[in-house]
C-alpha cells in the first residue's frame, strides 16, 4: 500500500513530505478547504485546494460524500483548528456523489433525526457519530477478547443453532430447511420435523451458557462471545431481537468471585475504550452536551460522558442482597407515596425496571450488584442456598441502562439439580449431557452473560440500543 | 482467588512454597502419583500423595475424573517427565466421578476413536487431544482479532438474520416465529410472512459480505467474524452447517492488495499459534505421527505439523492465474491419463476439488492463490476484468485442505453492477442499499471470507472439520 491513513497523517512530523490519502470528502468550503475523512479517525485531514490552477470541472466534482484520491505535500496549518494539512497537487475523482442525490439523504450536511439515520443504516456509519459509535464498538469488542485472553480464558464458540429448548430464557426463533408451504406431516397431521436438516426441531440459541459450562468443566476457564436470539415483541429502545452476548464460565468460582470477575472485567474494558478513543469519545460526550441543552434543568446529565466513565472505574460497585434491596424499596419514597406503578410490600416480588432505577439512580448512585435473589424468580440451574428459598444469583444494574448483566453460581450437585427440573417439567433425556457434568467430577461453579449493546450504549451515552449495532433486528424489521 | 492455575505452577520457582492447585484427576497411580490437570495447559501437574499417612475412604475417590482441590508444597521433582511436583497436604474432593460410571464414558483411559468423541462432544473436551484443539482455536481466533486491531481494522458485527437471499452463496436456513403448525394464509392459500416476527421471510446469513462493504466505505477497513450458515446436505469431511467465518473487507485495495492481505494475515496468525501454543501443537504433531504409522508409507505426511505451519510462514504463496492453471492442468499426468473424475479440456471449466488438490499439493507444493476466473463461475458482485470475461477473483488453495479463502474485487461500477444483476435476476429493490454504495462516493474496494474451522484444521493437522468447533452442526446432528 503506497498510501497512508488520516490517523497516521494526522499524527506525523514529515512535514514537506509527500503523501497520498484516499477517503471521502465531508466538506468542500469555499473551493479550496475540503475537509478529507476515510474512517480510521473521527478527524479529517484539511486538504488545500489551489484552486487557481486546477480544473474547473474536477473542481466541481469535489463534492460532499465523493471519494478522492489527493496527492499532495504535508504542511504545518495556518489556520485554526488542525496542527498538519495537505496542500494538494493532484486530486483524483475515484467516485462522485451528485449533489442532487446527496440532498435526498443523510450523507447531506444537516441535522437527521436518529430515526432517519436509522431508515438509512447502510449509510449512518459515514456520519461522525455512528462513525464514532462503531469504532468505538469495535475497540470494546477487541478489549473483551484482549481480556480473557490475558486473564488465561478460552473462548468456545457455542452453537447457534441448538436442538434444546430447555433453558426456558425467552421465545425462540424456529430454525428449518424445510418447505414451510408444503412440510412432510406426520400421520397425526403435525409436521414431521425428523424430514428436516437436522431431524428434529431446532431454534436460534438464547444463551451459550449450558454448553459453556460444559467447557468449563474441562478447560477451567471459557469465554462466549457470539449472536443470542429472543423472538420476544418488545419494542423497546432495550432489546433487539439479535444481539450479541458475552458469557464467562469459570469452574472453581463461587457467586462472589463471580461478582469479582464481572466488576474487574466491566472496569477493564471501559478503561481500554477511555484510553484508545479519546477522540471519538470527545465527540460523543460533545454531542450529549448539545442534546441535554434542549432538555429541561432536571433531566440532563450530571456528569459528562467520561466522567461517567471514569466513575465505574474508579468506585466499587456496591453489592446488595435482595432481602436488603426489598427492605430498601419497602421504605422508600416512591412507594410510600404509591409512586411505583408495582409497589413492593413483600418479600419475593420481581424487581421492575422501575425499582432497579431507583436502587442505582436515586439510592446508591452508582453500579449496585443485586444478589440472593428467590428461587421461584430466577433459572433452574442457580445454585440453592442452604436457606432453601434464595439462589446464588446476582444482576448488575448501571445507571441509565438498568440490568447489565445477569449471572450465578451454578447448582453443581446433580440431585437438586434433578429436583428442580423436575419441578419445572423438564425432561432430564433433553439435558442428559448437561446432567453428565455434574456426575463426571463436579465442581462449584460460575458464569454470567452480559449484553454486549447495552455495555457499548453505557460507553457511548447513546440511549436506543438500534443505533449501538450496525443492522438492528426488531419486530418488524429485518432491512439490509 | 487464592489458588494458582497449572500452567502459572508449571512455570513456577517457588519452590518449597504452598500452593492450592484445583482440577481434575487424569490419572492416579500406585496410590500416589496423582495427574491433575484445569485445562489451562495440556500438561498437568503431578501431585504426590503420603498414601500411608492419608484416609483410606479418601483414597479412593481420588480416581479418573474426579474433581479435586489439592494443597501442597512445591517441589523439585526426582522422577522424569517433570520438574516440579506438589507434595500433597490436603485433598479435598470437590466432585466424585465413580468409575464404573466414568468406564461407559470417553473419559475412561483408552483409546477411543474420533467418532465415539464426537458423540459424547460434551466430555471430549477433557482429553488430551480435543483440550489442545480447542485451546489452540481460541488463541487463532484470539491472534485474528489482534492482527487487525493492529492494522487498523475496525469489527463489524453484521447481521446473522437477514431479510435478503440476493447473494445466492447456497442454501439458505428459514428463520421464523411463526406457528408452523398452522401459519397465518393469504388468500392465495401461500403462509403470510407479513404476519412474521419480522414482516417479511428471513433467512440466516451465509456471509456478512455485502453489509461489510457498507461499512467499509464508511470506516475504511472492516472485518467480521461470526456464524454462517448453509442448509446443504453436504455429509462431508470439510462442510459444516454452522461455521465461524473472517470477512476482511478494505476500501481502495485492489485485487493485489487483497491477496496481500489474505497472505499476511494468514502468515501472522499461524505465526501467533507456533509462539503461543507450543505444548498443544507438539501433542498434537506427535498424535499425528502416531496416527501415520498406521498408513502405508505413501499416504503419511513428508512433513511434522510444525513444520508444515513454518513452511506456510516462510513461503510465497505461489500466485496463478485460472488461465494458467487451466493450461497446467490440461497438461498433467492425471489429465492425459483420464485419472481426473472431471477431466479438463477447455478454458471456462469450474475446478473441482481433485484439480485443486493437484496444484496444490502435487504441481507447486505450497500454497497457492488462484486469481481472474471465468466471470459466469463466480459471484454478480466480482470487478469484471477489461477482458470482459473474467473477474477479478481469488482462491487461496492450501494443501489438505483445498480452498480456505474466497474473495474479489468487488465492482464498484454502478452500470455494470447493474447489468450483471439483471443477468441473474436479481432485483434491484432487494439490494437498492447495496447500490447506493455506488451512486455515493463509490471505489475500488475488495475482501475475502476466510472458513475459521478450515483454517484450525490446518493448525491442528486434523482431518474432520467436526473435531474442530465444539458442538458441529450437520445433516442430522444438533445434538448439545
Amino acid at each position: 500500500m503506497t498510501y497512508i491513513s488520516v490517523i497516521d497523517l494526522l499524527a506525523s512530523d514529515a512535514i514537506h513530505q509527500e503523501f497520498t490519502v484516499k477517503g471521502w470528502v465531508r466538506s468542500f468550503r469555499a473551493n479550496q478547504f475540503m475537509a478529507l475523512n476515510d474512517g480510521s479517525t473521527i478527524k479529517n485531514i484539511q486538504c488545500v485546494v489551489d484552486f487557481e490552477n486546477m480544473d474547473e470541472a474536477l473542481l466541481k466534482r469535489i463534492t460532499t460524500g465523493a471519494a478522492v484520491i489527493v496527492t499532495g505535500v504535508l504542511e504545518e496549518s495556518q489556520g485554526a483548528g488542525q496542527r498538519v494539512e495537505i496542500k494538494v497537487k493532484t486530486v483524483h475523482i475515484e467516485g462522485d456523489a451528485d449533489p442532487e442525490d446527496v440532498k435526498r439523504t443523510i450523507l447531506s450536511p444537516k441535522r437527521h433525526t436518529l430515526e432517519k439515520l436509522r431508515e438509512q443504516a447502510h449509510l449512518r456509519v459515514r456520519t461522525n457519530t455512528f462513525g464514532a459509535i462503531m469504532r468505538l464498538r469495535s475497540k470494546l469488542s477487541f478489549a473483551v477478547h484482549q481480556y480473557f485472553n490475558e486473564h488465561g480464558f478460552y473462548q468456545a464458540h457455542t452453537p447457534i443453532i441448538t436442538g434444546s429448548d430447555a433453558e426456558g430464557a425467552g421465545e425462540m426463533f424456529r430454525v428449518s430447511a424445510l418447505d414451510l408451504e408444503n412440510p412432510p406431516k406426520k400421520e397425526d397431521g403435525s409436521i414431521d420435523y425428523s424430514q428436516d436438516f437436522f431431524g428434529k426441531e431446532t431454534n436460534l440459541t438464547v444463551s451459550g451458557q449450558l454448553e459453556a459450562e460444559t467447557y468449563a468443566l474441562g478447560l477451567g476457564k471459557v469465554y462466549t462471545f457470539g449472536p443470542t436470539f429472543r423472538a420476544e415483541n418488545s419494542n423497546t429502545s432495550r432489546h433487539l431481537a439479535e444481539f450479541w452476548m458475552i458469557e464467562p464460565e469459570v469452574a472453581f468460582n463461587d457467586l462472589a468471585d463471580n461478582m469479582d470477575l464481572a466488576e474487574d472485567f466491566i472496569k477493564y474494558v471501559i478503561r481500554y475504550v477511555l484510553e484508545h478513543c479519546q477522540d471519538d469519545l470527545e465527540f460523543l460526550e460533545n454531542r450529549l452536551v448539545d442534546e441535554d441543552k434542549k432538555k429541561p434543568q432536571a433531566e440532563r446529565a450530571t456528569m459528562l460522558l467520561r466522567e461517567k466513565l471514569e466513575f465505574v472505574i474508579a468506585n466499587n460497585f456496591k453489592r446488595v442482597s435482595y432481602t436488603e434491596a426489598i427492605a430498601i424499596l419497602r421504605d422508600s419514597k416512591p412507594n410510600k407515596k404509591k409512586k411505583f406503578k408495582y409497589l413492593i410490600d413483600e418479600w419475593g416480588a420481581d424487581l421492575q425496571s422501575e425499582h432497579e432505577r431507583y436502587l442505582v439512580e436515586k439510592h446508591f448512585e452508582c453500579p449496585v450488584i443485586l444478589f440472593d435473589y428467590p428461587a421461584n424468580i430466577k433459572a433452574f440451574y442457580m445454585r440453592l442456598n442452604e436457606d432453601g428459598k434464595t439462589v446464588r444469583a446476582m444482576d448488575i444494574l448501571f445507571p441509565g441502562i438498568g440490568e447489565i448483566v445477569g449471572g450465578s453460581q451454578r447448582e453443581e450437585r446433580l440431585d437438586v439439580l434433578k429436583e428442580k427440573m423436575a419441578a419445572l417439567d423438564i425432561p432430564e433425556e433433553e439435558l442428559w449431557w448437561y446432567l453428565d457434568t455434574r456426575k463426571f467430577g463436579t465442581c462449584v461453579h460460575s458464569g454470567f452473560g452480559l449484553g454486549f449493546e447495552r455495555l457499548v450504549l453505557f460507553a457511548t451515552g447513546m440511549t436506543n440500543i438500534r443505533d449501538v449495532i450496525p443492522y438492528p433486528r426488531f419486530p418488524g424489521h429485518a432491512e439490509f
